[in-house]
């Protein structure tokens, strides 16, 4: 056995016992003739004592040890005269008897601490280095944690784990489908899973009831914004339900999380509509661990001669509590940050309602006294508060309005990363016009159901039709996602004509799962949870990158192996690709 | 609410209760004025009744109903007057107040039941339905259940769970890798892992101590030997351990999961050399339910004029207990057996130790009765016995004699898919000689270090260094294997040199992997379980195929959802690549 405990158990409960312990030097301190080194390992770490007195030889090689060498040191745990109360370890240090060096270690490229020296381009390249950090090792523990936790509750709701191939069939909707050429079947290619998504409806059909899989999906996509081309899905799929049984099911996961990994005892999740959500945060998405809530204008402001709300089609506004006293350069710096690209406004209006009661706005020139109290009131204002509005196209404005809240919430402190908001958003539309195709695209996915109420304006207001989908947000982030889905085949041909497809095209790419229909399938529905965001909220981070263990970066690269990378003709030859580049 | 309850759940304990119930329609039979209809779902089948005289209506409805629709009956559960004790639901039965067909379904291509009457080829089509048998739907239960089983036990040993990329970098000895054209670094290729491994032994210098990961890898390779393109392992690896700290978890894993999955105390898993398996049984794999082990006959046979064992490097026998009797037709069937193309033998030889005591062989002509007393001694033959000799060169007779000892066990019984028999393999040779490219093959992987004691033959005597490796073998089946790893950089450089590697070439390899070495990696070793391989040894199953949900055919192609398949040109021209085909 190389050793007989880790660098993390020994605590004043086993002084007087010979141990051996293996790991990393942390650091090493001379102090007059003694020489102390701090032993790291995953689990904690602990102090070695060396004394030129006693063995003049072993604290010499002691003195010899680089920052991560790795050792195997044998000794007698002694209490120490200098306790670090802070650390499990703390009361105890091993007086060392014997030392192996079992690795030398060159000079690390960067800082092996928690604060690092290392930029993040040399952290990649030597990732394996920068897991070592304890930040670093950490997240990929709750992340393991997270992952046991999930399993447990699901299959103690009777979940079946069932593995999904990942080798599958590229779509012509799969612009974003990574492809593997095939070698057995010269000229034929398969393509990675965007998702598991018609396999568990073809398990539901199998009657296998709940399932569920932790799995790998891949895109070929623009990287911007956060993603990975491979990434984790906790994919769900139950039979026989309402979208009540999801709700409540997959409710309970999140809350069991919460209180497994965080200890928080996660409020039941309020609710809300999506057309509410977008009327009253101007997104799908909000984040509700603060108030702020718009407010509608039209009818307060509109025919008083002010041409940019006269010609807006709908004006908004916000109340940023206490923000009265802003000054004219912390005004501007708004209106700076909604003119950025990324938010693309135009101008800014506000509303002072001064510690006086007096209210005072920048289009003072439009509005009277009385209007402006007619605002303040809709907003519901208090001396000290500070009304922002914006106007345009709806679905601009809302949009606009929306980063300006966050904004405003990060700038009072609202979004502490430690306080946790959830909510369920319900009835999302089924379809969205696409400008550039210049046609209807599935909102969520071509398997969503609409609300059988709304399936009568699927040919007269398609834009109308809701879904039976919803999405779980966390904080502003969406962390899942799903529907009720199709079970019935003249429904899912119906959806697919609505979403531009042929007969023939969507028989060739679907047919196995619109005949699978015909045979007895169960009423089903389902969501997925992203992973890697999840862990990333429950281990407080902005990035899913840093909960991934080899993350690849922006160009889709992963520096450390240096992939991907050109392969042999000899290679290309057999499989009976060409390379044009 | 869809449903009170399942198929499965309702016993005389719920009688008078109303219940709402959704399943398929497995069989009905009218008699006189009554219906009974079976239910089924996941978890069981009920019996529906239905009767004329109460509702007319709801009865001829029933009688509609074709096998596979899908159904919500309501009622009220009564006692059934004709009980089957064989179904949990056997006592009581459901007196349907109203009935709702979810959906309809055509007749299936094959009987849904335990016994089907369709085809491969067919159940791989409609594999959807195939899944809702019970024996083919058990199996993904228990592969379900195996892989919960090994995460709670991997778990509870501070073992962390981390996923490693799916796209990675092709490397010159992948011929068999899969690769994937990146769309943003256009030219360049990603690879799918055929293992973990380099990642795995990067966690381990990061410090992880303890990986596992139940992960999905790939292959592109002929696919015979009930193969699959796409596989999963268990894959594992621990830091400052030898090999018995792992033969010992390992160990744990399976026999928790015996127990856990099947209620049984495997006992102590015996250890045998690589080289007494290959020599007792011609195989690093032998099936050890039985015994009939190799002796070694060359010091009793030879210099006796018989050309054929005279001429041979190695002549062996095995004991075939009580088959003395055997015909002269069940003889020469064994002959057919050895000469067919897969063992590829010449000619079998027998002695019979008759019941009477005499010693009767096929090679009378050259052996005595004192030459014949000395085999029967050499193989501890009883009256009854038949001793089968094969003559060769050593490997080969040895690769013969044990497919003719797997067949024997077979022919005896001994071969109970019940009965399970553990084994560890250990200290596999380092190097293999490849005949193709004349050179030495890493047998293992590259990264398995040698035996210490034997690192001084690698220049002289390569074929002789004995590698810390080592497999289980259940049943005669590998499950899984592993070994201690290099952590040190000069000697993983000397173990590519031995494989043909320039320097250069394993730099641009795993030089990530070297350097990695260099920054204090800790000895480390692991070990893989093939998955699928496990789960079906605990299903009973010959083949893989059955404990996968979606496998490929031996064509590597999915005829369900038919893939791979042919991709549009524009997709090919933005991943800048062409079909030669």
């Amino acid at each position: 056995m190389l050793r007989t405990t880790t660098c993390g158990a020994l605590t004043i409960k086993n002084l007087g016992e010979n141990v051996i312990l293996c790991g990393w030097v942390q650091k090493s301190r001379d102090l007059g003739g003694m020489t102390f080194i701090d032993i790291r390992d995953r689990y904690g770490i602990t102090q070695l004592v060396f004394n030129m007195d006693d063995n003049r030889e072993l604290c010499e090689a002691a003195r010899n040890l680089g920052r991560e060498f790795v050792i195997k040191a044998s000794g007698l745990v002694v209490e120490r005269s200098n306790k670090n109360l802070k650390m499990p370890t703390g009361e105890v240090e091993i007086k060392i008897t014997a030392l192996e060096v079992l690795n030398a270690a060159k000079l690390p490229p960067f800082l092996i601490d928690d604060e690092t020296d290392g930029g993040d381009d040399l952290r990649m390249k030597y990732r394996y280095l920068d897991l070592r950090r304890n930040p670093v090792r950490n997240n990929m523990i709750i992340r393991h944690k997270i992952a046991q936790a999930v399993r447990r509750y699901l299959d103690g709701l009777d979940f079946i784990e069932v593995e999904t191939p990942v080798l599958i069939k590229s779509t012509p909707e799969g612009a974003r489908d990574f492809v593997v050429p095939s070698r057995m079947n010269a000229g034929e290619f398969y393509a990675l899973p965007q998702s598991p998504q018609t396999f568990k409806q073809l398990l539901m059909v199998s009657g296998f009831d709940r399932y569920f899989q932790i799995v790998k999906c891949f895109r070929d996509e623009d990287l911007r914004a956060d993603r990975q081309p491979e990434f984790t899905q906790i994919d769900c799929e139950m039979s026989f339900i309402e979208q009540e049984d999801i709700l409540n099911t997959f409710e309970g996961l999140i809350r069991t999380l919460f209180k497994e990994i965080k200890g928080i005892d996660l409020p039941e999740v309020p609710r809300m509509q999506y057309a509410d959500a977008m009327r009253l945060y101007g997104s799908d998405k909000p984040d509700t661990r603060f108030d702020m809530q718009f407010v509608e204008l039209n009818h307060l402001v509109k025919g008083k001669d002010f041409p940019v709300f006269d010609h807006a089609e709908l004006v908004i506004g916000i109340n940023a509590k206490g923000c009265a006293s802003y000054t004219r350069k912390q005004v501007d710096e708004l209106t700076d940050f909604i003119k950025r690209p990324q938010v693309g406004a135009t101008g800014l209006i506000y509303l002072r309602h001064n510690e006086d009661g007096s209210l005072k706005s920048s289009v003072d020139k439009f509005y009277n006294e009385e209007d402006l109290k007619g605002w303040s009131a809709a907003l519901n204002t208090q001396p000290g508060d500070l009304v922002l509005v914006m106007a345009g196209t709806t679905d601009k404005v809302r949009k606009q309005l929306s980063e300006l809240r966050l904004e405003m919430g990060n700038r009072l402190g609202l979004r502490d990363k430690n306080v946790f908001s959830a909510l369920w958003v319900l009835d999302f539309p089924l379809l969205e016009w696409d400008e550039e195709t210049e046609r209807y695209h599935a909102m969520h996915h071509p398997f969503t159901s609409p609300k059988p109420e709304d399936i009568v304006l699927l040919d007269t207001k398609p834009a109308e039709v809701r879904a039976n989908a919803y999405d779980m947000v966390i904080n502003g982030t969406e962390v899942g996602g799903g529907s009720i889905r199709i079970h019935d085949r003249a429904l899912q041909a119906l959806m697919f004509k609505h979403l531009g497809f042929s007969t023939e095209e969507a028989q060739k790419q679907f047919g196995f799962l619109m005949d699978a229909f015909e045979f007895g399938a169960p009423p089903h529905g389902g969501i997925a949870f992203g992973f890697d965001r999840l862990c990333s909220i429950f281990a407080g981070l902005d990035s899913i990158r840093d909960v991934i263990a080899f993350p690849k970066n922006n160009s889709g690269r992963d520096v450390m192996i240096d992939s991907p990378s050109t392969i042999d003709e000899k290679q290309l030859n057999e499989l009976k690709i060409k390379s044009t580049v």
